[in-house]
């Protein structure tokens, strides 16, 4: 193997085993850049149908190849077939309901205001509408190789407004970007699409001069608090700084009751390893904090969680750099005063990146000296509190996409406020089940307070549209320079006229 | 006076003539911060019904003192009565209308997900809408003493939707700045909102001291380049870096084509002087470049143009700051190569910091001489143009807040062109009429590309409420913990309810 390529790793053997591609160089990265604005101009005249089309075009394609595509994400990725099928399943279901999103028109927030008489004297003729912000960069995450990667949320929420994506394809799994890369662009053309609608780049320095190049007007970015920074930096350096949206780091705290320890402390223990182990641990949404009351009231959680804990196998992680970061974050994890380790799963045999399954314990009070980051793999906090210490616990967190609540009916009073507390803390709020799974729908919110994001848009579901937008507004337009949505006889989506909000007729 | 103090200082005079206030102390900015975090909750529990009467509340009181606050006005600004008339009107008439935004309920995006099965497995009950984002710091404009400054639009954006505002009063006219705090917070009082919803403090380090607050969640600006850079700084230093809203600079091209300038060059050159020259030339979609036709075709509205430049008296400027400015650009714009004074106003007499009127042209060919900055005054350039070159210009220019096209009805396919070649640099695109004169309306746009804003938001208009919120999902959630808004029986508010949007019954 050629040591500057990008090369397809099997972590089940830590080996690379096969050439994908080189790293894009500058003159790449500017072609690329420069074909993807050259899209934007027709991809944009092409409008609402246009857009619908090349979406739905892709969720076929995307099923069409299912089975090489499974096979391919197991061997580059380790993760299982089921969980990569349901992946698949969850991105194709993704590109067809952000289909759904275009058809429907209320993204757009079409608005007119006819020319008209106002306390401020008369007013002109405006409309506006939000407008595709032009070439999108979009980072893929590795833990979630097809649904936040290539053919991911990302790439569709640009797409469907009508953006051309530049993907940085993540070097976890470079053979895989590339088949769901020609899966998509062939679709695309297939669809209608201009030529370069899509394109790709490879290599950490490729993805710089992504982010800088003149012609890229938006990034999408899931991934380290660290990566998220470097691409920050370098827009800021640009003449023309561009939105930046980062899903970097979640710490998804679980608050247990004493009434739900004690209701059902084994079904607990039983959802929390599977949803602190799924995936190898490596999603976003898991729970890396769970307070759990002390004394027996939780003993019977911890001891159940603990056997299961001890129980599990070896998990395979994705890459070497997110077993070291596991090794690195869980040595520290174990060096913080006050911390005990309560359990470990069976120690991997072999190559590979295979690590043990953990889990830690601590008390409230040593919260202080717990450093409370996100850490990837299958190993979760458990913080024993007392019921007066759970609000200053809350205080310290960090905010995260997620913050879940598992409490009894009849503690209503200490569920109002724990919800008070974590609101500020969280994105998304739960009260039944754990935060892992995030349904792709109209109303899910993926994000929170930084560093979960930047807190003020989604990364999942349909809203995410809205980051790759922006508004524009047309004064005393002739029709004929206008939108069609725009158009007074136009009655197909909803829009305001004069203040009033219309639905289609 | 006292040297540290904030003093009021009248523009046509030069000097100050009252001591208002100290610069705000480190202490008594956290105590402004702690206090208006310390409103949110009750303000936020409060609800629409509480916003929506704050607004009205503070809309009245504002009228009440109506002959106080202009006079007041004149005296800070130099701004001519009839401007600060209307000026009130419309900040009058803003907060009116945000409180319909409030009362129409559809800027919550309340959105509803009933648990169903999903082509991923059963999917959990998820209800979304957008709520608070927290305590708000606000700086207030120089150049718009009420529109943009403490009862201004980002003051009743973040009221509107449920955070408390801290304002940083410009120093270009602190006396006005305390008396409408101190109407808009009696008003709020009165209305039933929390202590403290509101706070008030002076002083660059006390600006850059409420960015790095952390109880401050988001920051509204209008201002200058460089002091949007200062605080953007500042706050990429939080450990919690926030959103941060500016509207910093714009050029606001015109484009006069072949056909306007021979169809109307006189009545054109009266608008465009009197929209460079109203409001002392201070105002951000003030025309900055005006590109005008070579050859006779255009020397007829140039000619006119500087006939009433010439006939133009002295301009009183805000502050010494903005003159010092406007003697700087009009200067190095008159040093350009290729750069044409050809119309200078009466000079200033006596003190105060009055200034001349200045009309400057130059050649397209020369465009790459000219520094195309915003420059606060009543000057602007005109860029004598062959048809050939119009395209080339346009795309070297920086974003703007808007851009404006004069032509005939039978150049449509050179309208096409233009509007095709302006969409990308400008966020309002005008066809008739000039920049200056920002409607406040459901459909209004005040923002673009960088340098003009950072694009995908407004600060003018009913939309202006989405910087100040961030977006929250329940998922399985009790309905006594859900806001109203997300109750099934709710039914007064515009909603998307499993994925189709229903109006109010």
């Amino acid at each position: 193997m050629n040591p500057s390529s990008i090369v397809s790793i099997d972590p089940a053997l830590g080996e690379a085993v096969e050439d994908v591609t080189a790293p894009t160089t500058t003159d790449q990265v500017a072609e690329v850049c420069q074909a993807a604005a050259a899209a934007a101009g027709p991809y944009e005249a092409g409008g609402r149908k246009l857009w619908s089309r090349v979406l739905r075009a892709m969720a076929e394609a995307l099923e069409a190849r299912r089975p090489e595509i499974v096979l391919l994400g197991q061997r580059e990725t380790a993760l299982p077939a089921a969980r990569l099928e349901g992946e698949l399943s969850r991105t194709v279901f993704q590109a067809r309901l952000f289909a759904d999103v275009v058809d429907d028109g209320a993204f757009l927030e079409a608005t007119i205001d006819h020319a008209a008489q106002t306390p401020m004297g008369p007013g002109p003729d405006l409309r506006r509408m939000l407008i595709p912000i032009g070439p999108v960069a979009v980072f893929g995450a590795s833990n979630f190789p097809l649904a936040f990667s290539v053919p991911g949320g990302d790439t569709v929420s640009a797409l469907a407004v009508g953006c051309p994506v530049v993907l940085k394809g993540h070097e976890s799994h470079p053979a895989l970007s590339v088949l769901a890369f020609e899966t998509l662009r062939e679709a695309a053309r297939k669809a209608g699409a201009p030529e370069n609608l899509l394109g790709l780049v490879f290599g950490r320095q490729a993805g710089i001069e992504l982010v800088m190049h003149p012609s890229i007007q938006a990034v999408g970015f899931t991934g380290s608090l660290s990566g998220g920074r470097a691409l920050t930096e370098a827009i800021a350096l640009r003449p023309d700084p561009i939105p930046f949206f980062g899903e970097l780091a979640s710490l998804n705290p679980v608050v247990v009751t004493a009434g739900a320890a004690s209701a059902r402390g084994n079904e607990l223990a039983r959802d929390l390893v599977s949803s602190v182990t799924g995936s190898a641990g490596q999603l976003c949404t898991k729970p890396g904090l769970v307070l759990i009351p002390t004394g027996p009231v939780g003993d019977v959680l911890v001891e159940e969680a603990a056997r299961l804990v001890t129980d599990t196998g070896p998990s395979v992680l994705l890459n070497a750099r997110v077993r070291d970061a596991y090794a690195d974050a869980t040595g520290s994890f174990e060096r913080a005063p006050g911390m005990r380790v309560i359990a470990e799963g069976s120690p991997p045999e072999g190559a590979g990146y295979a690590v043990t399954a953990r889990l830690l314990e601590t008390d409230a009070s040593q919260l202080l000296g717990v450093k409370l980051d996100e850490c990837f793999g299958p190993t979760t906090v458990i913080l024993r509190y007392e019921p007066e210490q759970v609000g200053r616990v809350i205080d310290q967190l960090p905010g995260s996409l997620t913050a879940t609540i598992h409490a009894e009916v009849d503690e209503r009073e200490l569920v109002a406020e724990l919800t008070t507390r974590l609101r500020g803390k969280a994105g998304r709020l739960l009260y039944a089940g754990f935060p892992t799974g995030v349904l792709v729908s109209w109303a899910q919110h993926h994000g929170g307070p930084w560093p979960a994001t930047n807190s003020q848009h989604t990364s999942v579901g349909a809203t995410a549209v809205r980051r790759f937008q922006r508004p524009m507004a047309w004064q005393s337009a002739p029709s004929w320079v206008l939108p069609e949505e725009l158009l007074d006889g136009t009655t197909n989506i909803p829009r305001r006229v004069d203040g009033t909000l219309d639905l289609p007729s």
